[in-house]
């Protein structure tokens, strides 16, 4: 299988069963032993399960220790446990301890703009203090990475951050206009639909609901957002989904049956995965597709 | 191209835009004269399209007026109204008048098996009563259609309810649970997911998240369901979904990293609109796949 010019992939998650491992350890044959393939870990078990698929493949897997910067999902928060996890990685076979990897995504449940700079520049300075706390216990840490779209500009600032992963900010969508992240004119994606009814005054029926458009109100007990996206040029609010409708409240605003509207979703992240393509358009035009290949593929 | 023993086909929704009416249209050359294609109208300029397209194309359709039984999402409220486009469709080249239909699934909203009673008998007793009034005004009502999985029982034990529309029974949910409408052993969908993480004490994280198991917390403003899915066989809590996440809270409930587990999802509809297959199950043995073919497919 010839090479695309992939040299590093970056597994942001663990990679736990059989299954999966296998096929992460399918791409790190497949970049051969000029890229590098590496995934995150939190425990001893995942790690030892990646060592032993490891040396059975012959190939190695860089590796990056999951740190809980305040999110509560995956991720070792105590220094001690960071450091216990990362010298027991030092000792199986077939991993390479590349650094420390953390995701605080609990900026999502910010309030203000100031809380997402202090969530992002804290992330950046335990992440980066926990490196040098290990780098002068001898285990050598390299990566210091971070993530999520609202905090990487803070803890990108921080000064030992080596890597930020933001995702989301190539299309934008309004929880991070909420946040004060982006501009609705920095919105890149957005959902076509119909109005398909305007059965009574002040309502108006879309055909795209939450298979279009999906149920996000904001992360982590976000209260910001005000319906399920932003109607473009329409006083109005999206005030309810179904699954294939989408319920507009509005005072006055013209909607006519069959005229077509655009909006940004408040999520654009599982819009993009409830379809099996994107369009690329400038204006009205239509100017490509792009297949969303890694949608419902999960097993 | 073949027929494969369809007869009827109803679209119990408003088809409007000339894409959607085209592969309707298609839809109903491929049925031929033998069979039937229906949809739901609710607006002279929805009906008056769908009749310039049958006219185009040489074909007949039948129609179903859509009347609002308190959902408020589309369909027409009064019976004057609903007289009133009836008698317009009845006047229109190329579409046939078949009857009137309705969805209450406003009984989402339910609090007690009880109000999914009433609104399920107020449902049914409202559709046949608007089609006697219409029979009285020489319309000629066949088709009475009812429909959602909580209040077809009920309905459907309404003199002149003809049809009802049940989908989600298929499967059934906690939704249905909660509202009393199914047992657990009821319940033919789950999600198979693996424990990725046990960072904490009082926590373990799956890699099931938004993205397998949908954001549905119960439709219509409902409040009975706990947490993103009930993990069969575990005391514990889905407490947290973000995208390729799902956060669980315990106390004291044993999870191992690697460990399978299978979770009863808030909402099958959309979870099978989440994967490309789904598979079929005896125990612990795949018997089958099924392809989930109109996924992704809305344009």
């Amino acid at each position: 299988m010839a090479r695309h010019g992939l040299d590093d992939i970056q597994v942001a998650n663990q990679v736990i069963g059989a299954t999966k491992i296998g096929r992460l350890l399918d791409l790190a044959e497949y970049l051969g032993p000029t890229g590098r393939i590496s995934c995150a870990v939190d425990s001893l078990a995942g790690a030892a399960a990646l060592s032993a698929a490891c040396v059975r493949r012959g190939v190695r897997l860089g590796v990056l220790v999951e740190v809980d910067s305040g999110l509560h999902r995956c991720g070792l928060a105590s220094v001690g446990d960071v450091a216990a996890l990362s010298r027991a990685v030092m000792g199986l076979d077939g991993l390479d301890l590349l650094g420390l990897l953390t995701h605080a995504g609990h900026a999502y449940g910010a309030k203000t703009p100031e809380d997402v700079r202090r969530i992002g520049t804290h992330e950046g300075a335990l992440l980066a203090g926990m490196a040098e706390t290990l780098r002068r216990g001898g285990i050598p840490i390299g990566t210091v990475s971070v993530g999520s779209t609202p905090t990487a500009r803070h803890a990108g600032e921080v000064a030992g951050v080596t890597e930020l992963r933001p995702g989301n900010y190539i299309f934008n969508d309004m929880t991070q206009v909420a946040l004060g992240v982006a501009s609705m004119d920095q919105c890149g994606l957005t959902v076509l639909a119909t109005v398909i009814s305007t059965p009574a005054p002040g309502r108006a029926v879309l055909d795209a609901g939450a298979k279009a458009l999906a149920l996000d109100k904001g992360a982590q007990g976000s209260t910001l957002l005000q319906g399920h996206g932003t109607i473009l040029g329409k006083r109005a609010t999206l005030a309810r989904l179904s699954e294939e409708h989408g319920v507009i409240e509005h005072q006055g605003e013209q909607f006519v049956i069959g005229e077509k509207v655009r909006i940004v979703p408040n999520h654009a992240c599982p819009v993009v995965n409830l379809f099996d393509y994107a369009w690329l358009v400038e204006g009205e035009k239509i100017v490509g597709r792009v297949g969303i290949a890694a949608r419902g593929k999960m097993r």
